[in-house]
Parts: C-alpha cells; sequence; structure tokens
C-alpha cells in the first residue's frame, strides 16, 4: 500500500534523438527558427520519446473525479452534485474533453475516485471509492494515508495501462467541484504565499464569494501551517483524490518516459506538487495553457514555464490540454515531413 | 480591368445566428465562458456563415507568390532564386504549408504572380506573370497601374474560386523574398510611423542587415510620402504583387461571406491596407497569430486585434493560420456536439 515507487528518478531524456532532431529542424525549407515553438516542441518530444522523428497518433487522456469535503463551507458556484453528474456525461460523451477526445482520436478514460453522488456503473469509467470525499481540510487533514496512497497508486496504475497501450504522449484532467480550492490551499502552502494572492473564481464565484474562499483558504493554511515541511504531508492535508492522482500519474509518466501535456489550473498545481516530490519529472512536462483561473501564473512561475496557449479557458477536466495537442501533432507532422533544402533543391541562407 | 468591385460593401454578419449561438453556449454543460476564446470564435463563425452550428470541414489555402525588385538593394538574407524554388516546393509538397494542408484536408492553391526564377509548368499552380517581379520602390513605384489590377483581381479571382468550391474558411499564405521590406513600407506609410519602429530580420538578418533594410525604406517612405493621401496608391508604389492580391482576396472574401483566418506580418500588413480601402470588411477577419517580426505588434495595435495564438512563427506561407486551424475546428465541435444542462442532466450554478 506504501508509495515507495515515488523516489524511483525520472527516465533520462534522450540526448542523441534531442541532438539529431535538432539538426534535422535546421536543414528543412523555412528559415532557421521560422517555425517558433514548433520547432522547440518537436525536439523536445524527440528527446522525451527517444524517437528523432517523434509522432503523436496514440493519446491518452485520464480524468479523475472526485468530491471535497470543504465544499461544505460554500466555496463553489455549483452544487457538489455535479461531480457525480458530470462522471456521467464524461461516459455519455457530452462533455467537453468527450467532444475533444472523439476530434483527436484520443483514448479517453475517466476513473472516478470517489463522489457524494453515485453516477453507478458507467461503460469507460473506473470507480475506486476511495471515499465519498475528503475530509474538510478547514478542521482536519483532507486524507488519511490510505487514501493519499491509493489515489497516488491509482494515477499510476491508470498510467502503467496507458505504457502497457503504447500512449504516445498523456494528459491527465480533473472533475471535482470545489477542487480550485484544494488546489489553490496546495500552491499556497508550497509556494508560502497568502490566499488573497492565488484564490479566484473557479466555476463563477463573484467577488463576495471569492473573498470568503479566501477566509476559507487562509483559515485551512493557518491550522495545517506546522506541516509545511514536507510536501506530502501538505498534500495530504490539502489536497484532493484527483489531484494525488494526478501527482501520482505525472510521476509515473515521467519514470516511464511517457510526455506529459498539463492542462491548466488543477493540473499545474498537482505539477507543482509533483516537482517537489521528485524534480528530475520537470523534463517530462509540457504545459498547454494558461487558465484565466488568476493563481495559474503564480504556479507557472514558480515552475519557471510559459504554456503555448492563452485563450482564457478556465473548464479543466483536460479540455485545454487536448485543445494544444494538435499544435504537437501539427509540430510532428512538419518535422517529420517538411523537405530538405538538399531535397527540394532551394537555395540556402546568403553568407 | 479596373477594381470597381472594391467599393461593394462587406456581407453583413448575420445578427440572429450570433445571438443563437450565444445563448447555445450558455446552455452547454460547462460554467458559463468556461471555453474562453474558443466560445467567442464559434460564436464570431456561426455570425460569418450564418448558421448557428458553424462547420469547418471546407478549407481552402491560397498562397500567393512573387518577387521584389527591392531585393536588388540586399535587403533580404535569403538569395531572391529561393522564391521560384518555393513555388516548386509548394508544389512537391515540401513546404511547411504543403505539409499543414495535408494534415488539415484542406484545398490548397498556389498563384504564382510573377517570380524572377521561373519554375516551370507545375501542379496545383497557377502561373499570372503579371510581371518578372516588382519595380524597384527605392527609386520608382513598385507596380504600374495595370499590374495593381491585375494582382487585386487575381486576389478576387481565387476567392470566386473558393466560393464556387463551398469554402467554411479562407486562409491567404505569401511568398516572396523581399516582402517583409514591401510589408514594413505599407504599414509605416498607412500608419504614419518611421522605418525603425517596424524593421526586422525577415527570413534572418543581422543587426546590421536590419539597419540597413530600415535605411532603404525611410529612403522609399521620402521619395513616395507625397502621395499618402490615397491607401490604394501607397499599394502600388510600395506594395508586391502577392501583398496585392491578398488584398483584393480578404475584401473578395468579405463581400462574399467567407471567413478570413489571417496570417502574420505580411498577411496582416495586407489586411491592414485592405481595411483602409473597404473597413466594413473588419468584421469578416480572424488573426491567427502573433509574428516574431517585431512590426507585427503596431500592426495588431492599429487593427485593435489581439491573435488566436503567440508562438514565435514567422514563416509565412499562410502557415501560422493554418496551424491555428485546428483550434477553430475545435471550438465549433465543442459548439455543436456538447451536451446541454437539460440534456445530461446536469445541475446548473447555485442561485
Amino acid at each position: 500500500m506504501k508509495c515507495d515507487w515515488l523516489k524511483i528518478p525520472a527516465k533520462e531524456l534522450n540526448e542523441d534523438c534531442r541532438q539529431q532532431a535538432l539538426q534535422h529542424q535546421n536543414i528543412l525549407t523555412k528559415p532557421p527558427g521560422a517555425l517558433g515553438l514548433l520547432e522547440n516542441l518537436a525536439v523536445r518530444l524527440a528527446a522525451m520519446q527517444a524517437n528523432a522523428h517523434p509522432q503523436l497518433e496514440n493519446i491518452h487522456i485520464n480524468v479523475f473525479a472526485a468530491d471535497h469535503g470543504v465544499v461544505a463551507e460554500g466555496v463553489s458556484a455549483f452544487p457538489q452534485s455535479v461531480t457525480g453528474e458530470m462522471v456521467r456525461n464524461f461516459a455519455n460523451g457530452g462533455a467537453a474533453i468527450s467532444v475533444l477526445a472523439r476530434e483527436l482520436n484520443a483514448n479517453l478514460k475517466v476513473i472516478n475516485l470517489g463522489t457524494v453522488n453515485d453516477p453507478g456503473a458507467l461503460q469507460g469509467v473506473t470507480h475506486l471509492s476511495i471515499g465519498t470525499c475528503t475530509a474538510n481540510f478547514l478542521h482536519e487533514p483532507a486524507m488519511n494515508i490510505k487514501q493519499l496512497y491509493d489515489s497516488l497508486n491509482a494515477g499510476r496504475q491508470a498510467v502503467e495501462r496507458a505504457q502497457l497501450e503504447k500512449a504516445q504522449i498523456y494528459i491527465a484532467g480533473d472533475m471535482g467541484i470545489g477542487n480550485t480550492t484544494a488546489a489553490t490551499a496546495l500552491a499556497c502552502a508550497i509556494l508560502s504565499l497568502p490566499a488573497n494572492k492565488l484564490t479566484g473564481p473557479g466555476t463563477g464565484l463573484d467577488q463576495l464569494g471569492i473573498q470568503h474562499k479566501t477566509d476559507i483558504i487562509d483559515r485551512a493554511l493557518d491550522l495545517h501551517r506546522m506541516h509545511f515541511d514536507q510536501p506530502i504531508e501538505i498534500l495530504r492535508r490539502l489536497g484532493g483524490f484527483e489531484i494525488a492522482a494526478i501527482i501520482g500519474s505525472y510521476i509515473a509518466c515521467a519514470q516511464m518516459g511517457i510526455p506529459v501535456l498539463v492542462d491548466g489550473f488543477i493540473a499545474s498545481s498537482a505539477a507543482l506538487v509533483a516537482t517537489r516530490l521528485q524534480p528530475g519529472i520537470a523534463d517530462w512536462l509540457i504545459f498547454a495553457h494558461t487558465s484565466a483561473e488568476p493563481g495559474h501564473a503564480h504556479i507557472l512561475q514558480a515552475l519557471q514555464v510559459k504554456p503555448i496557449l492563452d485563450l482564457g479557458m478556465r473548464l479543466g477536466e483536460g479540455s485545454g490540454a487536448a485543445v494544444a495537442l494538435p499544435l504537437l501533432r501539427l509540430a510532428c507532422a512538419l518535422h517529420n515531413n517538411m523537405a530538405t533544402f538538399e531535397q527540394a533543391s532551394v537555395s540556402e541562407k546568403n553568407e
């Protein structure tokens, strides 16, 4: 039941493939550097996939769903029943991530870690029932040790399945009413920032609602602060089942050598915690988009990353990562299929 | 031979479809606004296509190629022969836009308006031979009246073909060694700015090269300045065949009701001139990406637009617009295929 695997270091990137890909970019029929970030993404993927001609046909998306005890404090604009209702919507193909997965021909799996409103047995949904929801972290730790480890392991197991199915890139999505409150608390604890620096509207709180949410998070931070020297304990006290599962999945991807496309605010807070648990995984994370949730900027700054897209999205479910995926595919197509100067008999730059 | 059609006003957007699309966005299973710019794009496309459920299956890309007399002044990092060589590369499928068109299943047509290096007859390429290249605008107007009108008409004719083939969105690309010099001169003349505010490296000039290019543009601006009261005369004196054709194509799209996805620096300078010739077309232009060419920011500011992507691309050919296209497609797919709260029995926001 323990999570000793968390200590396994991340796989090393393939430096030979990175160099080959870099050199290949420079002989394609375009001014060097003219494809901007797309060149960099193709080269990074080459190093991750240990393939100078990276491929993104096989995309795995895992959406982790769970409920949050802190919702009792009135921190969300939507009722808690929505988490379970949305699990059903994922399975029925009507949610944003369902539509995106179909359009991308991606493999979508939903892992329900514990929702107050039981959606029942559903095709494409794994139910793990780690708890009905987390405990209210305003009064006690969100998870006990077993729940924490079960959640982290659920993430790793999801990635083991993706690896068996030869995933070429991995996206984790989240669903959990109240989870911007948990993610904000986690980031505040890790970054030693007060709640008012990061707290935002989530699914749509007004100014009064944001102020109340800020107060709740600050009080929770005060309650748990004496345990903030260990990231794993911060996660247990302030996280959620789905956030811990995403963390486990990111670390497992880096260990198994699967590139990760990181979604928005919730996913980035998971990435932040994950890099504190296992710093070597940072090389394996490609950040897809900047969320409209204001705290995201702080997390991105701490991770020293600039995402690919900035579309003002704030939905979760892995939707921002899915929207960025076609750009990575086009980066690979350009890298793999453009003619070289020599092949096309095109003159090179003046000396 | 004249271009009286330029005065035909742009088609009106369909306000009913815009309102229907807006209302539809608000009943989909997501917090209102959570898809950010993707919601806005779906609604804009609905208004343009006069269809509350916009479609982007049928994409037309026209790449216009032409050479520039001002290249005699040593303003480009690549030799002039590359324009014709790249026309061959487009036809053979090895250029960036060729790869992107295949990936997007888009209809790619190349219109060669006049290159110094004749690429010969090629499948998928129309040769119009408006001239071998423009005249050197450091000494004389780039085009005579006939060349200007022929170029504008070539753009319109290309869009007439796209309309016959029921294009649902239109992308214009450019190929022309030296055309950042022409586009910069055009933008400086329209915006009353000195060359040092806009001039950049184009395909890859160093600092000395940029200084030289700046001087050439400033001298050309001085030569032609007394004619800057008419945008059409600015275009004739400082433009290029391919830039004029893109302008003609944008105005024709707006008149015929085809949404335009505008590429980077060259395309935006064309859009700037086009909106001065026919202001009503602005509603029909969706700006795809911010170019790494520094002058682009000034043009975007003047047009009061913020493009979808900012990937540091600077290739032309319509490549940045093609890279943005999948995001528009996903915006439509989400808009058209997500479940509503009612369909999915998902609870709505707390009152």
